[in-house]
């Protein structure tokens, strides 16, 4: 059995091709931009987290704060844009769900150039995050200012 | 890429082997047994579902009453057991839910053979029941007596 194709599948429906924007006095204009891609389960059943951690070579398996489920995640913005990314442009996903894998995959690309220590890279990377998943993000885009 | 792959990918986080058991006066012994595999999703990226069908060739698509989400169902024992349990038997789960899926494909033999018909069979069947999915089930096994 493809397992490239079966991780693609799995992650379909459980992974989560996120971009969390923070208030962050370490960073360049004062917000942080922080790529991830992650998978949780059910500890009980967890095995294919580890498939991921083998396949992809990086990121890490950490117990959520519940205790009740594991979950695998690659914040490297090097790792994501060497392994990961390339994984899901040649296993692609089926669903809807590759909009933002492809958004994601862009901010990523633009973050491994550097163009988010750029005002105007900065911008364009914050107008394509507010459009992934549906744009549910901890603070509004207008509150994102530099 | 592989589509089979991809699709036992995605039922290992997503599908659901069930087998419920319930109070029937048109069922011998006065319960029903019924399993059912079934995958839900969020409508806006539900397109996996279709290929289910499409690939499987039987089943329904059907809203949940919470028409948020969509659920791909296949209840038909003959299905079960001509289309879907040789799927996942050529393109196993990688995860521990294989265990499940297997106590599940017996069961459903077991019915097509109509062995739930018999006295001892029917016994045998519940047993394996309520060892799937942690034995989380609406009646305790000692509530089904024949």
């Amino acid at each position: 059995m493809n397992l490239n194709a079966y991780l693609s599948g799995y992650a379909d429906g459980e992974g989560c091709f996120c971009v969390t924007i923070n208030k962050s006095k370490r960073h360049v204009f004062g917000w942080e931009i922080r790529p991830s891609f992650a998978v949780a389960q059910n500890r009980d059943r967890a095995e294919v987290l580890w498939m991921y951690k083998q396949r992809f070579g990086c990121g890490s398996i950490r117990s959520n704060r519940s205790d009740k489920t594991l979950k695998y995640e690659v914040r490297s913005v090097r790792d994501l844009v060497e392994r990961v990314i390339p994984h899901f442009e040649k296993y692609p996903l089926l669903s809807s769900k590759r909009t933002d894998f492809e958004k994601f995959a862009l901010v990523c690309k633009k973050m491994s150039c550097g163009e988010h220590l750029t005002e105007k890279g900065f911008r364009e990377i914050v107008e394509v995050v507010f459009t992934i998943n549906d744009g549910k993000r901890k603070y509004p885009k207008e509150a994102v200012k530099i």
